[in-house]
């Protein structure tokens, strides 16, 4: 039924995904055969460290430490070493050898995605890379394929794990911060350096990859605005509970429109709260989710498993399988030739709006001094909430929500706020999404 | 830019979904063809009676009454006429001219699926199915290409609104089915004639389509076990309510194996008790959503709009966009050439978990009674609860929840529970999912 020849795959890399991804390759390399059209060969598995302890009992004679030399003898190079080099250099050799790749790789991506694009271009390969947003979730292919008829006009995502784990435990159990990240470092859910996560990079490196292939334009890491979660507090996770919000960190990637209406990008990453009805704010524990608006087709969620090595492996394989099919009866992969090439906004375009909670002195014409701080800045107050009548010092508690404004007046709201006398404490800042 | 001829659209059909597809295509051409790397040119629209009454504004010059005409100086022909009827025969002359085909046809693919991929295979054309299961939700492409390394175990899929709303508003404002329904006529979520989605067809037809391609195997129409949600009382919602669980009507295609250990498939739709706490529960109003279990990926599921023209028209213009490119740059489209044709299994074959809900005589012995009759079909007992101690009719009612066995098994024991004097009434029979 076959009759295309085997088509050679060339894996660099063994670890967590790795080597879940060349297990599968050999224990249901029939039915893959069945679905590409032709036999998927694993020629080889490049290594650093040929004798080191696998996840996976793997053949030993699949191992070298020669990862240019198997390149050179593949149809299709699989790369999921990770992290920038040497993974560009040979992700590189292998599309100027002719190869297409699939690869995980989104810090890679985040940082030299427009320079790989344009060598496979070039070249006539392809570079596939499901794997590296959200894990297990089809995105990429929905997003370049089955959304290439629509616009869309804004991505939420809950695209790290270990962040939402915590976030999530401290919602639920009312744990610290610092406990709910003990815990997830306890259960392998975060690294022993969480630096990565709770200072949000990874998710922002996703958000780079969503805006690059959402809008068709190259939305370089260093454009992404960048907010971790180490400085949300219990007190604010249990504030947004009984406001009827759930707080969620989020990789965002929006088209906008700036003052003087010229239409561009944003790409940020930032706590903030999404209300309990929002099908974001259902997603628990250590699951990513990723929300799509577009214009004709509404509001689309994707959900599922956004890391985990067998997890990740599964959209290894059906990247993998789509290059084989192309090998056989040719055919587009998954990079975009035509772009759109938008100005990407710094933070201050984007329109958003805020929670505020202050603590004010207890007198009269407090209130209108706060609401007129807001009226000089242009953010208009939608509801305004004195959730204590009298604190233990003197002070009442104020949480004001804004209407939507650009995020520059409202951050000099906060900054002029914090200079007024009657102000004695800014507690809490937070976004409010999808309301 | 585009360097390549237009490539020709002919569009059959101008309801609610063709009529947006026309205007986007009008509205959008240059976006789309940037996508696409071809102008995608509209030559006409073939319709019954070019001056009937249409949802949105179009040139008159694009409209004919002569589809085959039409068809003929097409290189791409979507089909958004619906039903059998003229639709099965304009899709194969279109297919047999060697245009790609874009359909939302359900009924068609439900029935006659296996042929128009056979024409479609033997010409060397494609032919695109992604508004037919689900509207706005990416899901086709999804499962054929982003899953295509892994194995699928099952999918549940809330794929028909009227009845997910109808559902819910029993659920969430303890209406009755008959006031639910009413309401869902009024705000035109449930046609004149209801009969399509509250008996289930429409799922049915959507549960062949998501089975045929999830397992690679041709799953006919015929063989889908249906059961509608007229019968579901307001009683069976609120009392599983308080037992943890929501009442949805699931579309399930599930990979099993029978008593023989033979492996085959099982296509079905009925109304089940989902956990609360399952992704699908929180699927409200007239959404749809398609929660799929994969060997490798784990739990992923897709969400969104299932219905509504411009929704459904962007599922559309994904699939347009995908068949314009393949005719710039070549490319397999979503049929499949390789097929498992594993053997579609009856219900009877199917293993579930039923809640049982009975009347019966508040006399010693009874329980042990009843759960003799459960023992004897091989069935185990998880739950017992004895919900009300004894009724005003002198009854008492019991709660069975029950272990997972063959569906052929299950509905024996409830046939021979109601042949037993103890048991006055058997009040409601549900199966369990998910849990």
């Amino acid at each position: 039924m076959i009759e295309y020849r085997n088509v050679r795959v060339a894996l660099l890399g063994a670890g967590s995904v790795g080597s879940q991804v060349a297990r599968l390759l050999l224990e249901h390399g029939d039915e893959l055969a069945s679905r590409a059209g032709a036999g998927l060969e694993l020629v080889g598995i490049a290594v650093r460290d040929v004798d080191a302890p696998r996840d996976v009992d793997l053949p030993k004679e699949l191992f070298t430490t020669d990862a240019e030399s198997l390149i050179l003898g593949a149809d299709i190079v699989v790369e999921l070493i990770g992290g920038i080099e040497p993974a560009r250099t040979l992700v590189l050799q292998a599309l100027q050898s002719g190869a297409d790749v699939v690869t995980g790789n989104k810090a890679l991506l985040a940082t030299h995605g427009p320079e790989l694009f344009a060598v496979a271009e070039q070249v006539g390969a392809q570079l596939y890379y499901e794997a590296a947003v959200a894990g297990a979730i089809p995105i990429i292919r929905p997003l370049h394929d089955s959304l290439a008829g629509d616009r869309i006009v804004r991505i939420m995502g809950i695209v790290n794990g270990t962040t939402n784990f915590i976030l999530d435990l401290m919602d639920r159990q009312g744990s610290t911060f610092e406990d709910a990240l003990a815990t997830a470092t306890e259960l392998g859910y975060a690294e022993a350096d969480p630096t990565a996560d709770v200072e949000g990079y990874d998710a922002a490196q996703k958000a780079a990859i969503l805006a690059s292939l959402a809008f068709h334009t190259s939305v370089p890491l260093a454009a992404v605005h960048r907010e971790g979660i180490t400085s949300v507090t219990i007190e604010q996770v249990r504030a947004a509970r009984k406001a009827g919000y759930v707080v969620k960190i989020l990789a965002t990637a929006e088209r906008l429109t700036d003052a003087d209406g010229t239409e561009g990008v944003s790409a940020r990453v930032y706590p903030a709260l999404v209300p309990e009805s929002h099908p974001l704010a259902s997603v628990h524990g250590a699951k990513n989710a990723v929300f799509v608006e577009a214009e004709a087709a509404g509001d689309l969620m994707f959900y599922g498993a956004g890391a985990g090595g067998v997890e990740t492996a599964s959209a290894v394989l059906g990247d993998l399988v789509s290059a084989a099919r192309r090998h056989v009866i040719g055919g587009p992969g998954v990079a975009e030739s035509t772009r759109a090439d938008l100005p990407v906004f710094p933070i201050g375009t984007v329109r958003t709006r805020y929670q505020i909670t202050l603590h004010v002195t207890d007198a009269p014409g407090v209130l209108s001094t706060v609401a007129g701080v807001l009226a000089k800045h242009g953010v208009s107050v939608e509801t305004v909430e004195q959730t204590v009548a009298t604190d233990a010092d003197g002070t009442a508690t104020l949480v004001i929500g804004t209407h939507l404004a650009r995020e520059f007046d409202l951050a000099s709201t906060v900054v002029a706020l914090r200079n007024e006398d009657v102000v004695a404490e800014i507690t809490s800042v937070l976004r409010v999404v999808g309301a």
